[in-house]
């Protein structure tokens, strides 16, 4: 499947059957996972507080992690060092213990598994990633994910609006900086990482209200500020929109607001996820550059395997 | 108290004797606090993993949040209206509820006061902040706290290094990234936010190993590139400091990697905290900027008291 094609992939995604199975109680959430992966857990501690989740994108399994511990382990490939690392340990410990992977090492490992299909770069697989999640924590009848699906075919057919904002970006040679809010905090950071692996750009993500602690002060007296794009997302609570409006006046910062499609929660999540896909995507094609393209991660999990 | 002499203060502060006072017995703990005040919290959930701990720094209580949670409120002039308001509901829900402060409204609401010295600004009182944690959590001897102060007099006396880095970075107009690795992540945030308030400057943070798993694409091949400065910590486990050799290697990033002085953990932290101040400082300083003035989060408060 050619990199346009994954992308577009995303609309039946979401319409596979996928849950994490029976659960038995627990009282708390640790879910490892990295990159493309984690961040599907990341968007899950964000939409799930009935109990405590973290989200652990290192090496290491949290102290407290026991039998009354649910774990989920994500990793697209199966072979991610540090997921594999931690989930084993999981294991050890006695967690209840879930994997989603469409194969490799941690596939062998003694958990549910949550097989998703394989083949594609683990960041166009998120719909696979999120939807075992979605199905065991998100109440939503089969009819919504159709809906979801439908929404997500028409980016599909027309992405004018991100193609124009990728040209207006790279033109510029701008760096893109992505405010989010609650329920959208993690997507931000998806974006940040889709420009970083996609379009090969750096890209940070904040969020309000805590940006509004800190980064606001250099927004109106940093250097380089032409440098950068600052992007917001719509679907605003009153007292986050009246926030950022203020922001952006008193420090004379231009952000460009992106409007979010969609009545449910769930179209709303995906919708932002895919505009965030076409947007560093046509950046890339714009910089004549391989948005499929990660060989520079390759080679250095290649140089580490050998040390 | 001058700007300085607040910096100065953190050596006077890490002997201050405050702790959180007596603890029932939780499942569970949540953190709120925004900008210089929540960064406590996030540095203790970093060091502390004998139970969850989540930092809110947003208006919401998550709904797990009950009589089993051990809830810790941090705001500095006691009167962030995010805290206040996610504070308020802890008491309601009958959470274990602990106040930091020096005073303002948070201090009239019904939790336990943990109450600290006022005057400064609430990115300079972050000896004042951390001692509770520290010594509730960290068994640290009397003595060890003294060497810490030490260490942090001499920096106080000769901070050329941290003035030279930021002459270097102000002189080539650089937007400073850092760099960090557990257990110094939040560290890395907190650097980023003292450049942020104190030099008035744009900056960013991320971690190894995550960061190798997006943010290292870019590396290779973003544009305006030479815009920006990596900075990044030393006292680095092996693997890490394998993965940090090998991206800059593949990626022909040069990082500027901060050596840390001091033998014990607290020692460490604190040097690395006190790293931060004096580079964002005499950054702020080389832009002939004074690192004190925040007037542009005071307007943003008053405008939004006022609507």
């Amino acid at each position: 499947m050619n990199f346009l094609d994954q992308l577009k992939d995303l609309s039946s995604q979401v319409k596979f059957k996928a849950d994490l199975g029976d659960l038995s109680p627990f009282r708390n959430v640790v879910v490892s996972g990295m990159g493309g992966s984690g961040i599907a857990g990341a968007i899950f501690s964000e939409i799930y507080d009935r109990a405590p989740v973290q989200v652990v994108s290192d090496y290491s399994l949290p102290h407290y992690a026991n039998k009354e511990t649910l774990f989920i382990g994500i990793s697209y490939s199966g072979n991610t060092e540090e997921t594999v690392q931690v989930a084993s340990e999981a294991i050890k410990r006695g967690c209840q213990v879930k994997l989603i992977t469409s194969g490799g090492r941690i596939s062998e490992l003694d958990g549910d598994l949550v097989k998703i299909p394989g083949g594609l770069q683990p960041r166009s697989a998120i719909g696979y990633l999120l939807k075992p999640f979605l199905s065991s924590f998100i109440t939503a009848e089969e009819d919504e994910y159709n809906r979801v699906s439908k929404l997500l075919s028409e980016m599909d057919s027309n992405n004018e609006e991100e193609e124009k904002l990728a040209e207006d970006i790279v033109k510029s040679e701008q760096i893109p900086i992505i405010y989010g809010h609650y329920p959208y905090r993690w997507i931000a950071y998806r974006w940040k990482t889709q420009f970083n692996e996609n379009s090969k750009l750096l890209a940070y993500s904040a969020y309000f209200p805590e940006l509004n602690h800190n980064e606001t002060v250099p927004l109106k007296a940093t250097y380089n500020k032409e440098t950068f794009r600052f992007l917001t997302f719509g679907d605003t609570p009153p007292r986050i929109a009246e926030r950022a409006a203020i922001t952006s006046e008193i420090t004379n910062t231009i952000f460009h607001n992106i409007k979010v499609r969609g009545e449910t929660f769930l179209e709303k999540i995906f919708y932002l996820i895919h505009f965030g896909d076409y947007l560093s995507y046509h950046a890339a094609l714009k910089r004549n550059i391989d948005p499929e393209d990660v060989s520079v991660i390759t080679e250095l999990k290649n140089r580490l395997d050998k040390s």
